[in-house]
């Protein structure tokens, strides 16, 4: 694919139910209905219902069942599929969010929009492996924004302005990573674990941020990461696994060189309840809402895309939360509960792919959200 | 107090934030500033940072100091003070929600409102002790409508259409109790100690169904408890309890022979993002609603009080919902997690008392949600 | 394979740690060393580390990693390898339990062994799928205990008291299951999904019991599983999962007709602190301990297989357990926690099979554990 | 009390079943009993059923109940019982662990023993409160040194090699407390409240070593605390609790100014399954022990403390645990459940005090164990 020909391309983007985290049901469907094409996948974002965190084994479960399907579809090897599709799982559908595979598939369009009028783009791009001393630091910054730049081009958006949401999925520490690391005498970001995943997303966020221009590259540092929250990118997301070792990079954004009806808009949420925030996307998006989203809007609808994050501070508009006190659910479970609950009463279903771990996304406590539809 | 008699009396409900369940300091700050009268304490509803489970003893842990602390003040004993004011704390503040105290106080005052405008009123009863054999069934339902139309006349609210909120505290089966009906021969409604929480609950609710006028008297049954979710209050808040044998009403409604600038109104939620519901409660409160409550309105709001529960489909609008296959949080969990979402995104505030376990109380999946207002 | 041909088979059985539990990476070495011949395997035991419970699809992923793997080496398909090598995982490695793979292997041998010596034999049967109202019930027993006979039959092991433990993989309901009986106007044993798993497990080791005559049939009905536990199998350990609607039976025991310095032997734990029995279980497989297994007899144990289980009268020898009342924690994961300790205090070693869930499998709270060990 | 004086003292340890961490019964009955006087109690230890982390609210509900309920008995207020008993709860009883308490109490005796035989000694003192700044840092580590040797001085031990067990009780920091440093600009040893937990922990455990002579002062900084986990007492057991601010310091050794038929030992376990530790332990205390502890020992055996960590190498003699990559369950509560069955295959009992949370309390994934028993 290369946006940038003469010929105009395409992005449909389906949401899929699915039963289980290898459940290709859904997809398999739309594939022997003639809906989509298996060879016109570019990407599958999908929310699983594990725990969100270290030992969170759906995402790569479902990736894996995501490359044996498409192998067989394809002809191919699970391998080359990995190569082929991106593929980001965010686990973690608690409250009552909903699980769901997002499908992004791109096909040509016999032309483009009329009157410099612009439709959904969308492009992907991979950093190298990192090595676990480089996970959580400027490296990893660094190599997340030259990949967000990367694939902007090729998805032929010209400003960054018309980028909405550039969806990261970053590797994370496990207990034997950080002993590989010791062995060979280096000292990694942090020995814990779970807290890997954090300086994985923040440091993958602001790689985002410096590419979009939104953090000023000369407050960046080791350092700051993870913990200076004033730096932060309104279109980041992003979503640490156990089963990459490498940031894998997807922006999305509207273009004069695509066609198609999808349109993509963002809003940031300032805190975990800040319901105005939705209902501004939504509105970016073309969908009306007034209390809740009407049928003949909701039905426009194809996906939201939203971060959630506890408040640093403990407390949410000035009451206590217990999200980061709770040593039985974790915090980031807590907060995809309140933002998944938040942005249902906006919308009106569940089929919401809320991430947790907002890190450097968006304000402490709030994140960024988009929404993707089709024009009315 | 009496409630008929010439004396107005005026109901003041008072959110007070809680630092662990432990923590009296809040409630005695208003004592000490002379904001309220330790003797004027009717009730008091907590929601405490536990599991809300089976081992959440956060909530006998707040009734303990509660009762310690007024004992103190009013020179009585904590043994005392538990006959004098009703407690009922309801575990787990998932999500975003706040853990708080609201306590009702009541006192007289100078004179009635005029224009026969009605005021918060705030009346409880008592029933029998129950026999094991008897909770869950058709005797507890028919004992409970008695307390209810009990406690409204002891409210002075004539009519079941100024009756806006029940709370019912009931008892539970343990494995003791069993034995001792065993042991006369009698079969009790379960042997499974955990689910007599859920069909005494359920009687409950359905006995204030039955007194409000709600449920069919015809269709109730020993086999319809717990199983005809058809059959439902929307105004009834049960909560199952080891430590008493009988069932403990408190009927909050509106009536003419109250005093004071509050008033309580209510709605019912058809299922866990039902955000109009949530709107219809605080504009029939007299709190205005465009998207989110705006401040002014906020500062008139008392209490949200509400009932969280999965739907038994597994599904929300179509959409599964993992509540149920989880065996690491429990269902009742996710539904206050996603509940208070949804309750959050109209108010604007987390502190919220929403409770979990709402069988027979609002639709299945849904539930009742109250408003406590001042008035403008 | 026919163990009853003249040939004389040999039971090969390895333990292969595992990183997460679609990690191939150790059984493939021994592939690709030579150790084994991947058309030699009959089926793969796997300890996986998700919660054991309703939601633990590490099981699945494992099952579905070994049958892709499998299948690229045996030139083959995923389902083929379905039919052909028994998979069982079990998920839960609580406390200091290490996740590792069981892998049995089966080879033609030179000869057998002399004076009617006894060496390790195996055999596989599969019941076909069970409707989920079929689930928990006799027509679950009696369909395993067929399958048990069956495989001691292609394991050529000619007495019920050659037979040291037998691993019944077997379905559990799931919302969905249950949505379905329903749909067919068909009631099912338990509505709850986590309860299902136990009554799965009761039929399937009370189906053991039939088989090799350690309960007496006419005292079986649907009403007796998970009920009368004073009916139990000594042999038995079931395991439910998600991933599969049939049971899947492996018979170990020992037998003249095989080769090879394998041998199994079994005793049973009468609670979950049983330390001699576990002490009588390695002293019968030939291993010597004296306090801790010494590293000379450690190094010829294969695999240690036990149940573990809480008991239902919430006590230990008179002291008060708290597993059952635990609502962040699942009981049975407390359970494995504990036996994984008590054999490990015998073992010295952690990569132990200790599955969860004993419902009729030994006493309650105590279980089966079977040791496999290589002649001195 | 005086331990110096002329006057003998004997100190007598007795365990308590709990059922519920509010439940004094079983302590009010050894009042009423005669079994023990309400005055003769200088300290608690207690095992409740929370989580034993942050949010484990069951230790502040036991020592509020145990204040109180004394407060009763002494006419005293809960306050002055509060200075007067020190009081230890440990949370977590995962696995087969049974709650309890063990309260030690201390009366004159007629006369010392003869020959210079020495008796269980025991004395407490208490550190300053701390400031969040100084919690896990040097200023702690001294306090806490300082605090042992007062309490040896109490307890009339003259040597370090008689002490044996020395229960340390240390705050841990909040969000709360946290937010209180930085409004007063101090930055704090961690900002993760869980860790927060085991930086104070050790630094009191490296109190305790530096007081004990087992670690060399020159090698303790702010750095080595948490770090250097060659640096370790054998002999320490900390345990963190939201409920206090300041250390709270119990000694227990043998002394010849004491009297009675108690005498206390340790041993340190080397990882989390070395029985042979227990077995040492036993038997220094006199408890022959052969396999497990036959029931004329077990009589004689008045308790057991010990302390469980997993190691952070994330394996046991070679083989993975997974204990830190459990987002579900935390670490300390995997490794309380594994040392208590390790213990319990000893003892053949489960009311054992394992505490979570070793570091730098013995080796790292290993730890102190302490027995109390009385002389055969």
């Amino acid at each position: 694919m290369n946006a940038l020909s003469n010929t105009a391309f395409e992005c449909c983007v389906t949401r899929v139910p699915m039963q289980h985290p290898g459940d290709m049901s859904g997809i398999e469907r739309l594939f022997d209905q003639g809906a989509m094409a298996p060879e016109t996948v570019i990407a599958i974002l999908g929310k699983t219902e594990g725990n969100g965190c270290v030992n969170d084994f759906t995402r790569a479960y479902a990736v894996f069942a995501l490359q044996v399907m498409l192998a067989r579809r394809l002809k191919s090897t699970p391998e080359e599929v990995g190569e082929r599709v991106a593929m980001v799982m965010s686990g973690g559908t608690e409250g009552g969010l909903s699980p769901h595979y997002i499908v992004f598939s791109v096909k040509p369009s016999a032309q483009r929009l009329e009157n410099g009028q612009k439709a959904m783009a969308i492009g992907t791009a991979f950093t190298r492996s990192f090595l676990p001393e480089e996970v959580g630091r400027m490296t990893q910054v660094e190599a997340t924004a030259a990949a967000v730049a990367q694939a902007m081009q090729q998805a032929g958006i010209a400003s960054v302005d018309d980028v909405h949401y550039v969806q990261v999925k970053c590797p994370l520490l496990t207990s034997e990573r950080i002993a590989e690391a010791h062995a060979r005498g280096q000292a990694v970001a942090t020995e814990d674990t779970y807290a890997s995943m954090g300086l994985s997303r923040g440091a993958s966020a602001l790689g985002v941020g410096l590419a979009l221009g939104e953090v000023d590259a000369t407050r960046l540092s080791d350092a700051a990461i993870g913990q200076d929250l004033t730096l932060w990118s309104g279109r980041a997301s992003a979503s640490a696994g156990v089963e990459l070792t490498r940031n894998e990079v997807i922006v999305m954004g509207n273009s004069e060189a695509w066609a198609g009806d999808s349109i993509i808009a963002h809003a940031v949420m300032e805190d975990g309840i800040d319901f105005p925030a939705v209902g501004r996307a939504l509105r970016a998006a073309g969908l009306p809402i007034d209390g809740q989203l009407p049928e003949s809007a909701a039905n426009r609808l194809c996906a939201v895309l939203a971060k959630a994050e506890p408040a640093r501070s403990g407390r949410i508009r000035g009451n206590r939360h217990i999200m980061w006190d709770d040593s039985d659910i974790n915090a980031t479970r807590h907060a995809r509960a309140l933002v998944g609950g938040v942005v249902a009463a906006a919308i009106g279903r569940t089929d919401l792919f809320i991430s947790g771990g907002a890190e450097h996304q968006g304000p402490d406590g709030g994140g960024p959200i988009a929404v993707i539809a089709r024009r009315a």
